[in-house]
């Protein structure tokens, strides 16, 4: 029987589902693990405040009671890790927050973390949650490009802008590894590694991969 | 012109309103600042879990939005702080937190703070929350009484549990200062100082003398 | 009956203790509460070293116990806390030191916390209370304005430079909020806020606000 | 073209290597990664002191570098991570600690990590370590078996005294999740998960997914 | 031509000046260098409270002064360090806080520090002072004997009451070097050592040997 | 009975040797200790990368064993500090690393310690070291020379870059004590000091310092 890992991205914008979709491909490579991602219907087009983060919180806690019975894990796909805590509570299947998976992947692979986010507002939320999780102390730097969700889908609009705050990141803070801190990032992995050479990390791959170990090993955590 | 202090408790539980309201009479004494608490009627009875938190959380939300016109500050009458961050992108008004206001007001009155809690999952979320605030390190324990916030209006049937866990904070773990972790404990301040001879703070209380104290000095602060 | 709050300026320039005794005004609405200013006669004209702060803590104590019996909460008006550890050994009424308490008050207006200091020498001094404090976390930056207390009182000397200092609190280290580190900066307060739009706390008035209150709400501390 | 991951045990404990062959059965789904575990044969029976740790660094150096041009990430299956840090200068494929992996992804799935550890002598050096990482804060104790690697592989001996431990971790420290703090405990995750009903993470097969996840995904490390 | 080192003892307890200098002997034997012991005529009989520290500060701090030309470094023999910080600004030449310098050696010779205190009220200006310090994460556990520093001297008083402690610190938090928290301890050394077999630390001779390699190697301290 | 300290220069360069040697004459003054240097003729020419650490680490256990019952006290002259835990579990007789022991001396001397390393690949390495110590809290910037232990011997190739990071240490950073990071360093602490009137710690004399001391004193650790 197959087994089902199920991404949701909490945000409407189905062109940042269908990136993600497209850099899952590589960790489809066994045929008895089905990786689906949905798109949060009802969420805003880009979560961009904790008061967006707060208010998808309480549906992708919806989501996820409803889907838990025939699903295997989740992954929570936008990097303020909405309803993490709360999805926790709800189902003893594995639940992975894209942010604290990403950084915990990129932990393993440099010992300098730096992290692209999208704006200066996400800054000091993302640094308050890296306290609560005590991984702060392995991240140099955290750098906005002042984009919104939607506008990151466009290439040849913010990939100079991507391309300055990794290379910032890089060599003014030394940091030897780098995470896109948002969901809507995945596009540009592949050209940040070939640029600069260092290893980027798109968190919804990496908590993707922890998902496909997780339901191989046969992970349950307990309830909250 | 009269200024406005509203106080919100963000669960239903109009007995928990009431008592907080009568906890707050001592800080009313000069007549040109109004402390007004409102019951959030679509709240859960009360707030247990963090899918409890997440829940009410945009409701606290809508409510500061609409009063942020006619009130000088807010206080969130919860002791997981929801919607605090957000509440403080949505109004420059000075918005209190009764978690985080708590332990800093018990940081300036001892050395060792312990905290009372209601159920033993709550501990957890505090811990995770005092690390986000690096308070942490001033918290030598957080123990559970293990009542819904319901029952612990009935004093007859938590009163000797409350004490318990006072005396346990007391002698075990040497704490010089106890922070009542539930909006709802407000009753049982003056009965545990008159046992134990130990500063107790309800964070309501001391959430509301720190609006007070921002209303009259004229804090705004910055959207986040 | 009135409540009486002692504020001690450990320091015997009387346009210091003046200048604070002006700024407390908003915090006499209430008449059951009286606020007094007093300069400690036998003080160094500013407290400018480690040497003076432990020059002036003896004294400190000795004004503190003469003073307990008639007195509801004591405030001690500079910014190294002299003798605030020895206080709490020799009363249980309130005693906050406006390091201390500016310091945790300003944590509940801000994410990031600048402090404005008079010499490089008190920097390190500060840095190091923070950390026994465990606030060191919440500090982003500590600037030195470079002039003595006496200095600190012509506004036509001092003021560009704290306005400097306090811009690039904000502007270079993020600073949401920014605490006065003397307490003879009293009278900056208002221009920064009104030049930066950032918060601004002296902390000898959150001190004596957090009197207040403490006062009210009749909070007594163990003897250490 | 097939990818090959190489695990390595840096102990000579034939019993053990096998033991770890047959846990990673569930993560060699798909047929286009090949996961090799080999003995070090020159390595000691049991890797139980410092000077263990010390004295097999340089061998598994030695062996990483001969395999690195045919290998496409590694795996030092030893708790002590013995040699991680040299093999990241030596080659730029991932290169994964069991003890660095297995704490990181214990702390994807509970809060309060425990460790069982095999000698008292072991517990202090997980903690340096620990620190060294950064992620000591993620755990709640570290308690020893006090058996030797050889002895482990002994159900009958061991069974008792690893189900007494991880009893005293789940209920005494609150751990939610356990790690399994040797390479040669792979045998008791099932039974300490049926008994206790929390996650047990064997370290190694941690270690093995994330390197599946990590070759997939094509992650390449600068060197160091 | 002979250098001096001049140990201070703040209290006025002779008797504890005498045990210091006996238990000096053993670093005296260059004859270029003379270790002297002197008695704080002005000081209290013992140094047990927050008070008597800031009391004494300002007649170390004269004594400092006084003595710097002719002294080649200092140790302020008194585990609270009154004055270091301000004797660090007075003179270039090195000064030693046995507290600092206890604390230090210790931590290069075990792993895990307990300390031995006097009175419970000692224990935590100890924590924060050790924060301060940023030592705190060495030690694990820091025990009052209750006792004054008075019959410290009056071993068939307290000798039972240091085991007991001792022990405690060395079995239950497993210490692995002690300090003794109080210049007047000296005496113990020795049969704790003997009786435990774990290395116990006076922090007079440790501050002293420091002081020795100190004027051996021509240290000098910035001034503050 | 003369006692002896022996001194391991864990690399074959015996220029380094002979320059530690002569920066120990100032801690010969008295005759009845011998401090001894050797050559660990097996080493690396330089130790420059973690590699080189673990491949000298057996080769300086080995040496320790075999001197120890003729030896008092044992120092590990370079600065990663190779086989420090294994030589504490070989004997009971003091070990000091010269890392850990310089970092110790500086924290007694300044407030915010810099360090001066060889090449940038040991910034980490150090870092992650002070982690494990928990001494990283004390060190404002670890900066790089870009040089080779060879070069270092040099004087008129390296001495401009020395004192220029020395000067940034000091200057931006504000470091008050600088340490040498690196055994082979010993020879410019003279000049720096000269140059910038800063305390410079060249950690082999400040090492040898503490074990004279120890040997003094009678330390003996608990074996690991």
């Amino acid at each position: 029987m197959r087994e089902r890992i199920l991404v949701i991205n909490p945000n409407s914008n189905k062109a940042v589902t269908k990136a993600m979709d497209e850099a899952l491909g590589p960790l489809r490579a066994a045929p008895d693990i089905a990786i689906e991602c949905e798109t949060l219907a009802e969420g805003p087009l880009g979560i961009e405040s904790q008061r967006d983060v707060d208010a998808v919180a309480p549906l992708v806690c919806r989501k996820i009671e409803a889907e838990a019975a025939r699903t295997a894990a989740f992954v929570i796909a936008c990097y303020s890790d909405p309803c993490l805590g709360a999805a926790r509570e709800a189902t003893t299947k594995p639940v992975f927050g894209i942010a604290q998976t990403g950084l915990a992947t990129a932990s393993l692979l440099g010992e300098r973390i730096g992290v692209i986010s999208i704006l200066p507002s996400a800054v000091n939320r993302h640094w308050a949650y890296a306290r609560a999780l005590r991984i702060d102390g392995r991240i140099v730097a955290d750098i906005a490009v002042n984009s919104t969700v939607a506008d990151l889908q466009d290439e040849r609009k913010l990939g100079a802008r991507m391309l300055d705050v990794a290379r910032e990141l890089r060599q003014r803070h030394g940091a030897d590894v780098i995470v896109l801190g948002c969901g809507g990032m995945a596009r540009y992995r592949a050209g940040l590694e070939a640029e600069l050479g260092v290893c980027v990390v798109d968190p919804t791959q990496a908590a993707v991969g922890a998902a496909v170990t997780a339901v191989r090993l046969g992970y349950r955590t307990l309830p909250r």
